[in-house]
């Protein structure tokens, strides 16, 4: 059974939308204990409402999380980055991926996702892992470097002329028509997985704040909802508040925000080197907006605060995407206005591996020669 | 305390190889019982001469070891996956550097290594981490797309023009005269990092067979070191047989292990796809001929053979670099050879994620328009 996130509506499980608010669906919040256990999917099987088989499993989550000591002294904060470029395709979306094709296996032999990069290369991988065609629709705009890492599982790959907003909609109408199931951004399935993310921090850590790039809004949903259910269940006394992080060349989410708004508006032109955040017109926009506004907040960074901020983490040993150095970029802008008080404990959510996207990273390179080595050190 | 793997003589910790008979060191046989803990590291405390500080790691080790239907069905055998692509800089090289680092950080505030990519973004990680200073050798042959991992953490990237298994030496040499220790393919605190391999797949499987895509030889020795002491502290029964898989492009031990010969000779004009694994001279190359003469095994894979065992583990949801693919295009030779017979327990060790190259991998993608996306389906 899902739930319209906006009306409270309830609707069979293959709905993906309520059809009166056009707002996202949700599982209901799920309470229960902590199993013991090596993965997090048998650790908090009580909040889930069907068994995640290990064999459909690539490995993904109990990632690990870092305290960043150079980055914490610089900003005077407790930095710690949870690391979702350890999964099993790099990036975060193995886990909603994951769960989500638990539930497909029981209702279609055929899956669909429209991405941009990270998504397309998880539901390949799944789908290839369990047996299942796979559909990956991707934007005009997606770099080159990014096509290999999904059509190497053997997707049918269809690169889509028109606005890539629409497609999240238009997709899932012709899944529709053709019997194919489209795990997009915010599946409900999908935002099951994001919220064993919640899961893993509150075992280690009691955060203050985490900081989550956001982009169709499906990963805070999930976090939030990973929170929500921990708190319900007594688990944690308090949920951190959790921070929106868009890059400023598309933040809608920010945008009505900052503006007091209900409801999001589309972004005309979305133009960030972030493209895992790029999305003009995020289909969970307004479901998150609602997260806020239960004391969350939202924050933008520029591409340039954006590209330094990678390469601040790399100085700390983390290589990310563009699009998850977001995170710490957004940090310190909050800290500099003193939302993010002194000694507080800050997670960032490093969402994908750096190694997706390397064209815009620059360094420089000297020539030496074997017989002349000693003098390149000089 | 160091000992030669060839003559035994012993040596204080800070030599690198035997001064009499050149050949690799390595620390001794440890013993012990495993522990309770979250991380290899402290499970296998009791094989450590030093204190594995939790505070130094990125989060490398106790990747995922996931059975792989289809090509074991294919392939009539159990086929499962080390997925070392899981660790902080996604390759196994995370392992070794961990381990060596420890002990660099007790003799020099300087780090250098020569490397094909996967070692050069792992110590440049490690030594970001830590505040180390890095330097890290390339060969003039390395792609452009393997710089930037490499760079990003703020190493100093010194492209070498000479023969690639001179600067092994060369490096070496150099460094002792700059006061830069090399954390080197086969430095043997590097080894004791990869023997952790073989505790977590002890731990999991009684395997039959463990498939090593080698190089230098660090790996394979550090796999084999691991197994010996498992067995001496009676923790396994057998130790399974190892098998050195190598690119035909550049197969310095196979030539030697199929010639009987007793010392390996450098591969003149190496010419392989593989090139985390086109060492032409390994420096432990030696060292791991005396192993294979234990009852293991080697075996080699064309390049078309090894990008076909790539794709064919993506059908299988894991996308690795070609080296990491030669482990799999050896298994179906030794199939085919009935070398490793029906119904065997065999472990494939994928080294390194496939996203670190993607060149040359060609894929298909059909151009469609969104106002007629349900006729690209059709």
């Amino acid at each position: 059974m899902l739930i319209c996130t906006h009306c409270g509506r309830k609707y069979p499980a293959e709905f993906l939308r309520c059809p009166i608010c056009n707002e996202p669906l949700q599982l209901p919040y799920f309470e229960g204990k902590i199993k013991k256990g090596n993965k997090v999917w048998k650790r908090f099987a009580d909040f889930y409402p069907f068994t995640l088989l290990p064999k459909n499993s690539l490995g993904e989550g109990d990632t690990p999380l870092l305290y960043l000591p150079k980055l914490s002294q610089q900003l005077k904060i407790n930095i710690y980055a949870k690391n979702e470029t350890q999964n099993p395709t790099w990036s975060f979306k193995d886990r909603g991926t994951f769960v989500a094709m638990q539930y497909v296996l029981n209702i279609s032999r055929r899956v669909g996702t429209v991405s941009t990069g990270n998504m397309g290369a998880s539901v390949a991988a799944y789908a290839a892992h369990l047996g299942v065609k796979s559909y990956i629709l991707v934007s005009k705009e997606i770099p080159e470097e990014k096509l290999a890492p999904i059509g190497i599982y053997g997707s049918e790959i269809l690169r889509v002329m028109g606005d890539y907003g629409e497609l999240y909609y238009k997709s899932i109408e012709v899944g529709k028509e053709k019997g194919i199931y489209f795990i997009n951004s915010d599946n409900p399935f999908r935002v099951e997985g994001y919220k064993s993310i919640a899961y893993e921090l509150a075992e280690k850590i009691d955060g203050d704040y985490v900081i989550i790039p956001t982009s169709s809004g499906g990963l805070f949903r999930g976090i939030h909802k990973g929170y929500v259910e921990l708190k319900r269940s007594d688990l944690i006394e308090d949920i951190p508040e959790l921070i929106c992080a868009q890059a400023a060349g598309c933040s809608p989410i920010y945008n009505a925000f900052s503006q007091g708004k209900e409801r999001i508006e589309r972004v005309e032109h979305p133009n960030t080197i972030a493209h895992a955040i790029r999305n003009p017109y995020p289909p969970s926009g307004n479901a998150v907006l609602r997260i806020l506004k239960e004391g969350n907040h939202c924050e933008i960074a520029e591409d340039h605060e954006i590209l330094e901020a990678q390469k601040e983490l790399a100085k700390d040993g983390l290589f990310v995407q563009p699009a998850s150095a977001v995170s710490l970029a957004v940090v310190k802008k909050l800290v500099a206005q003193e939302k993010i008080e002194k000694g507080s404990k800050v997670i960032l959510v490093l969402t994908g591996a750096g190694l997706k996207y390397i064209l815009p990273i620059r360094i420089n390179i000297r020539d030496c020669s074997i017989n002349d080595l000693s003098r390149c050190f000089e």
